[in-house]
């Protein structure tokens, strides 16, 4: 089917608030094989609003529009829309329902310009079942007309879990997906990969780069393939790519390195635990953001000033001393020390100077030293990033889990090795 | 002057990339007193590009138009445009002149593809005084349409350089800039700021409203304000939002929760650590972001397990076994554990349900308890979060850097009351 994306906001138009709900809507969409027509952001303007939305029905198969639903008084998207297509407006029972339980919450406080929530056109089928996030489904001419909340994490809930379903219904299963496959790789440049992959490339299939931080995803996009993933042409290519990046793919798809570290943790019984310097907590955060983390983490420190490395690690002064805070040395410590004071099975540490200040000629902004012990061995590794303060953390916090990860599949060749 | 953006590329339609582009021009033209009326993404299609044009010219001011201008076959915009306004095709002699030199250089092999670039509407002027940028100034009605570059860094120079200028030059110096200052809070929901402020609005000036995780942002703009933000307008409005919000107002434009709690801490020379269960590692993270934060950040640590809460901070097991790890008492022990153990001034901790397992009846998804040390004097908190694990996580982490700030305001004003 072909569509378009309206996103409405003052914050929108002014510059305020970058639009990055429509990209993402445009992507998923693509996937599964419809096409956007075009994607238009507009102001909190009534008018402009039941126009642009009105050209669209006229020229699409759907529309989708994000924003203005809120209960503010610049949110004017239900409004519009009833003007816009001499819609009545109906007070929906369901959502009235649940501003009458926050009223009670609030003591009443907040009910008048709550109540403007329930005022949807007439016929609006609310998307989120328990009806807490904004949204709803118009048929308008037999065309469906998607409303969503233009806050980005609600909007995609909704678009994947009800949008994207409902409008295969509509279209009675007739797009093809695009067959699209993203290897996540850590250890590589862009570069290294594109000169080892870039003679694949042929008709039917397309590789594509994106660095993100210390990573580079790798996408292999198969259009009209008549196998879809199955096609011989893709499984080659495949082939092709995986053996050409080797171990240093970590992941498929939405797979991240703190998932797939996690999950070679869990397979193996094993606990890890951080020591962090120049990152501050980003290594355990990105962990933590894994469900189920506390099965594979056990935790960490932050030893953010040279005291804390003493008292919490047990790296002796004398040792900072001589090496100073930011070297191999100490990260070796560090990191023994957090596998024998966290009581872990793993621990990865990482010392560094994330900048913009502290950088000297022998170590510069963005030198970086990390340190691993697991079991009886210790190794530690030099890395020279470049970039912002934060991506110089971000970066670092994705090349310590890749150590770990590496570590945990090196051990395992060497075991099987041994037998 | 009134105008509309259209980005053009099946890269942005498929939303393989983000248009950032549109959004930074809205910015700057926002600010300088230009209106944007709409953006428009669409592909590359040259039937589209020269109807989306058309209309645009008719509606407005001036049009800025991005992307499809480069020398492969997917690049459309010039026979599109030439087309859809009717006018002739030349060939630019500055952009011929430097397409030879750099055929010269690939000695011709790239020659059938850029010769295409010189092939401009007539009438063109172009915008890079070297004519290496692509990117050129159309008059059309005597409305003045701009044709950039879709890459983000060359686009930013020509609109900066040529593209703001010129159309200040267009408009006679009648467009008066914006002037706008955001006000950063943490403690309100967006709905009861709303209905504190919204009896201030005004003719002239304007308030909007962004939540942000467990912040919201208002933002104050003045409209056609004859002496700018020191026009009395404008300072009336911003001492009664000051006066309306009081100490929820955290920061003002770029500030963040950790450098306006960092700058305390710095000012009062007080050293801050962390005790995070929930979060893994998030306020030290978010914190260490700060350039210059090792002056007010001492470390932390993340006791994910309980065995580390009991050997890193000192709790009781039974003190566990009694209240459970999320409650206001293990909050309240992981702070002072965590300022005795890690020799700081203050410490903030953090113990809760971030989901999306682990709820109970009692205890729900979201709920948090924080607690703080400062001194002699121990407070705790709950919390009720909504959301992902991972909005959970960045709320409790925002809500844990404005507790410091509010007790660092609060010792202040009750010493100040003291003398």
């Amino acid at each position: 089917m072909i569509g378009e994306i309206i996103a409405i906001g003052d914050e929108l138009t002014s510059g305020r608030i970058t639009n990055t709900t429509s990209g993402h809507a445009a992507r998923q969409l693509f996937l599964l094989g419809h096409r956007i027509r075009a994607m238009h952001t507009i102001g909190d303007d009534a008018e402009l609003i039941g126009a642009t939305l009105k050209a669209a029905i006229a020229r699409c198969d759907f529309v989708l529009v994000t924003g203005g639903l809120g209960a503010t008084t610049d949110d004017l998207t239900n409004e519009a829309v009833i003007a816009a297509l001499n819609l009545k407006s109906a007070i929906h029972p369901c959502v009235q329902a649940n501003i009458e339980s926050r009223m009670a919450k609030t003591e009443g406080k907040a009910a008048v310009s709550l109540a403007k929530l329930a005022h949807l056109p007439e016929g609006a089928e609310v998307l989120d079942d328990d009806c807490r996030m904004a949204g709803y489904l118009l048929r308008f001419q037999g065309k469906p007309i998607y409303f969503l909340p233009g806050v980005p994490p609600q909007m995609e809930i909704l678009l994947r879990d009800k949008v994207l379903p409902g409008l295969q219904r509509f279209d009675g299963g007739r797009a093809v997906p695009v067959c699209q496959r993203v290897y996540r790789t850590c250890g590589l440049y862009e570069i290294e990969i594109n000169q080892r992959l870039h003679t694949l490339e042929r008709n039917g299939v397309q590789i594509g780069y994106y660095p993100v931080g210390a990573e580079v995803h790798v996408s292999l996009t198969g259009h009209h393939l008549e196998g879809g993933m199955d096609d011989p042409l893709f499984r080659q290519a495949d082939a092709l790519i995986r053996e050409a990046l080797g171990e240093h793919i970590y992941g498929i798809d939405e797979e991240t390195l703190a998932s797939v570290t996690g999950r070679l943790l869990q397979e193996r019984d094993l606990l890890l635990a951080t020591a962090e310097s120049c990152t501050g907590g980003l290594i355990g955060a990105t962990l933590t953001e894994v469900p189920g983390s506390s099965r594979w983490f056990k935790g960490g420190v932050i030893v953010y000033a040279n005291a804390l490395k003493e008292n919490l690690l047990d790296i002796a002064p004398d040792l900072l001393g001589r090496h100073g805070a930011v070297s191999a040395e100490t990260a070796r410590a560090m990191a023994s020390g957090a596998l024998q004071r966290l009581g872990c099975d793993i621990a990865v540490a990482v010392t560094g100077i994330a900048g913009p200040e502290g950088g000297t000629p022998d170590k510069p902004v963005g030198t970086v030293y990390l340190g691993l012990a697991y079991g009886n061995t210790v190794i530690d590794r030099l890395c020279r990033f470049h970039g912002s303060r934060r991506q110089i953390q971000e970066k670092t916090a994705q090349t310590a889990m890749d150590m770990v990860r590496r570590a945990l599949l090196a051990s395992e060749q060497s075991e099987r090795r041994m037998r």
